[in-house]
C-alpha cells in the first residue's frame, strides 16, 4: 500500500480525493498497489466531510510518519508549499504538485533535491491543467529537438477572448461575467495580466530546451487592452485575438513572451476555445505537433496530479524526471524578435504606405476615420521606430505566424 | 554504450538512422549513454551509404550477438517481422516497432513475452506516427478511465478527403494525385478501405480500456464510396467528411468502427486537414483532450521510434509498458449504437418527413430533384430500415456528435 499525503483541501485537493475515489479500481490496476490517502492537511475543518477522518492541521504529523511514501502539494502560492515540500524531499518522500507560482520559482531546486534523494518531483498539472504535456516533453518527444513551444495556457483569458470575439463584449462586462461564473477570481490580476502564463510558459521551455528560464525575465503583457473594436478588426481579417505565451529558437539563441496575439485560422491555436488551453510544439523532426484539453477545472487539474502520484507510486526509488536543469538559459530580447503586426492607425492608407511602404490586408469602415493593417515581418525595435514616425496609433497587436 | 540494430532500412529505418545521427547529442544527454547503430538488416544492399558498413542480411548475426541490447523492427507487414521480434524478445533483447500490423494481430503474445522477460516492446510509432499517443495513454492519462477514444488515424485519407472538400475534386481524381506525391501507394487499398485505420484504433482502444481489442473484429468502411457532391452537401451544412477510427463505452459496452463520418466545427478533429493526424480522447475526469501532429512520414515516424528507443535504453531490465493486456474485449454490435446520419434522397422534404419525421439541417438545390438531410439519432438497425423504407437514397454518411 503506498501512503499519500495531501497538503490543502481547496479546489485541487479535494478533486485528488475524488479522482483517487472514483477511479479507484483502474488506478489500482494501473499502479499495482493501492494508493492510500492517510492524511489531509488543512487549516479548516470539514465537519461531515469523508476527509474528516484523515483531517490534520499539523504538517509535522506528516514530515515525521515515515509511512508517508508521497506527498501531494495542492495548496498554491509559494510559502509555506515550497517549504513544505523541500522538507517533504528531504525526508526522502516524493512530491506531485499542481502549483505554477512554486515550480517556476522553486522547481530547479526540488528537482536538485529529488535527483539527489533518487525519488520524484513532478508537476504534470502545473502547466494545462489534465492536457500530458510536461511527460510528453520528458519522456515522449526525446528524439525531438524543440524549437518553439507556443500555447493558449490560461482557461480564465482564453474564455474572456472567446465571449469578446463572438458575443462582442467588452473587456469590463466580460470579466465580470466570468467572476460570476466562477471562471475568473475576485482579483483576476495573476490571469488577466498573464502573470500566470508566464510562469507556465517558463516551465515548459526550460523543459523544452533543456536550460532553466527564469519567468521574471519574460516580457509579459496581459489582455486588459484588448477592446471588442479589436475583435472586430480580428474578425474581419478572419483571425481572432489569443493571449499566448511562447518561446522560440532563433538560431542559438531563444527567446520568450507573454502577450496577446492576432491568431489566423491557419494554426491550430485558432480553434481552441472557450476555457480550453491548446499547446503547440514544433521539433526539427516531427513538425508541427499540438496537445489540447481542459487547461483547468477541478477534475483535469486533479486527474494530473493523480498520474504524478501513480508514476511516482511505480517509481519510489528511481528518478524518472530529467527535470529542471540548474543551468540558466540566457533569454534574446524580444526587441529582436522579427514579427508581423496589427495596427489600428487614426489616419489613410497613405499615411501608412508614407512610413510602412505597401501593406496588405488594410481594413477600413469599422471605426470612422480609422484604417486597420498588418506589417510585414521587422524586429519590435524597428516596429516601435515605425509606430512613433507614424503617429495617432490606437491599438497595436502582434500577429502570430 | 547502448547497442541497436535496425530490421528494414527503407523509409522509416533510414529515418531512424537519420533521427539519431542529427538529434545525437540531445539524444546522449537524455539517454544517459550513446546509442549506436551495430546493425541495419536489408536484402539490399546500399552502395555508398554511410549504412553500408554495419549492413548484414542475415539475422543470425544479430540475435546471436549477445551485444545488441534493443531491435528495431521497421520493415512493415507480419512475417518475418513476427518472428524476428518474438526472437528479439526471447533473446532478452528490447523490440521497438512501429508496425501496426504486426503490433494489432502479434502485439498481446509480444507484450507478454516482454513482461515476462522484464524487457519491453514499445510501438509509439504504430499510432498516429510521431504524435505522442501511445505513451500518454500508458503513463499520463492513468488516472483517467477513458470512455472513447476518436481519430483521424490515415494521413493520406485525410489528404484526400481535404482536398475534395476544398478543391472539389472527385476521388478518382485526388487519389491519382496522392499517388503521384507520394502520400499513396501503387496499390492504396489498406488506405482507403480502412484497413489501416482499423488495425490502429484496435491498438488504440486495447490500451484504452485495458482490453484487447480484436481489429478482426471491427466492423470497417473506407472512402472509396465518398463523392465531390457529398462534399457540397457537407459544406452546406457547415461540415465535413473525415475517416475515423472510434471507440466508445455505452454503458458496460464498446463498440469500436471505422467509417467516414460527417464533422461539424465543435468537434476538435473539424480542423485537422491536410496529411495531418488527430486523436480525441475523453476521460471520466479529464473530459476532452486532443493530440495533434504528423501521422505520417519519414522523420516524425521515425522520431517515435527513436523515442520508444531512448525510453528502452533507460529501461534495459525494467518493463515500462502495460502493453496489451491477455483479456479479449467483446465488442457490443454497431447495429444497437445510437447516432445521426446524413441522408441524400432523390425525392422530397414531404417523402423524408412521412418516414423521418420533422428533420432538421434540410439541404436542396444541390443537386436537381435531391433533398439532403441529417436525421435525429437512432440505432444503426432502426436508422437501415428507415432508409429502406424511404428509398431511392443516393448516400448515407454517419454524422460525429
Amino acid at each position: 500500500m503506498i501512503q499519500v499525503a495531501i497538503l490543502g483541501y481547496g479546489t485541487v485537493g479535494s478533486g485528488v480525493y475524488e479522482v483517487l475515489k472514483t477511479n479507484r479500481d483502474s488506478i489500482k490496476e494501473k499502479t499495482g498497489d493501492e494508493i492510500h490517502v492517510k492524511y489531509v492537511l488543512d487549516l479548516r475543518d470539514f465537519p461531515g466531510d469523508p476527509v474528516e477522518e484523515v483531517l490534520v492541521h499539523d504538517y509535522e504529523k506528516i514530515i515525521s510518519d515515515p509511512d508517508v511514501d508521497i506527498v501531494v502539494e495542492v495548496m498554491g502560492g509559494v510559502e509555506p508549499a515550497h517549504t513544505f515540500a523541500k522538507r517533504a524531499l528531504e525526508a526522502g518522500k516524493s512530491v506531485a504538485t499542481s502549483n505554477k507560482a512554486m515550480v517556476a520559482q522553486c522547481g530547479v531546486e526540488l528537482s536538485k533535491i529529488a535527483r539527489e534523494k533518487n525519488i520524484n518531483f513532478l508537476f504534470e498539472a502545473s502547466c494545462g491543467g489534465g492536457i500530458p504535456i510536461i511527460r510528453p516533453l520528458n519522456n515522449a518527444l526525446t528524439a525531438e529537438v524543440i524549437d518553439e513551444i507556443t500555447g493558449i495556457l490560461n482557461g480564465t483569458t482564453n474564455y474572456m477572448l472567446y465571449k469578446m470575439s463572438t458575443e462582442g463584449c467588452d473587456f469590463d462586462e466580460v470579466l465580470k461575467e466570468a467572476q460570476e461564473k466562477g471562471y475568473a477570481e475576485a482579483d483576476p490580476t495573476a490571469d488577466i495580466e498573464g502573470h500566470d502564463v508566464c510562469r507556465k510558459i517558463a516551465i515548459l521551455s526550460s523543459l523544452a530546451y533543456g536550460k532553466f528560464v527564469d519567468f521574471q525575465e519574460i516580457p509579459t503583457e496581459g489582455i486588459t487592452k484588448i477592446t471588442a473594436m479589436d475583435m472586430k478588426y480580428a474578425k474581419e481579417l478572419g483571425m481572432t485575438v489569443k493571449l499566448l505565451g511562447t518561446s522560440r529558437k532563433v538560431g542559438d539563441q531563444v527567446y520568450a513572451q507573454v502577450a496577446p496575439y492576432l491568431v489566423g485560422p491557419s494554426s491550430q491555436l485558432y480553434s481552441v476555445n472557450d476555457v480550453f488551453n491548446g499547446i503547440f510544439v514544433h521539433g526539427n523532426m516531427l513538425g508541427d505537433a499540438m496537445f489540447y484539453g481542459s487547461g483547468a477545472g477541478k477534475l483535469p487539474t486533479a486527474s494530473a496530479v493523480v498520474a504524478d502520484i501513480i508514476e511516482e507510486a511505480k517509481n519510489l526509488n528511481k528518478n524518472v524526471m530529467y527535470g529542471l536543469s540548474e543551468e540558466k538559459m540566457d533569454l534574446m530580447s524580444v526587441d529582436n524578435v522579427e514579427e508581423r503586426y496589427f495596427v489600428r492607425h487614426q489616419g489613410t492608407e497613405k499615411d501608412v504606405e508614407a512610413v510602412f511602404g505597401n501593406v496588405e490586408q488594410v481594413v477600413e469602415g469599422i471605426v470612422d476615420g480609422e484604417i486597420g493593417f498588418i506589417t510585414w515581418k521587422m524586429t519590435y525595435g524597428e516596429f516601435q521606430k515605425k509606430v512613433e514616425e507614424l503617429g495617432k496609433v490606437a491599438q497595436t497587436i502582434r500577429v502570430k505566424d
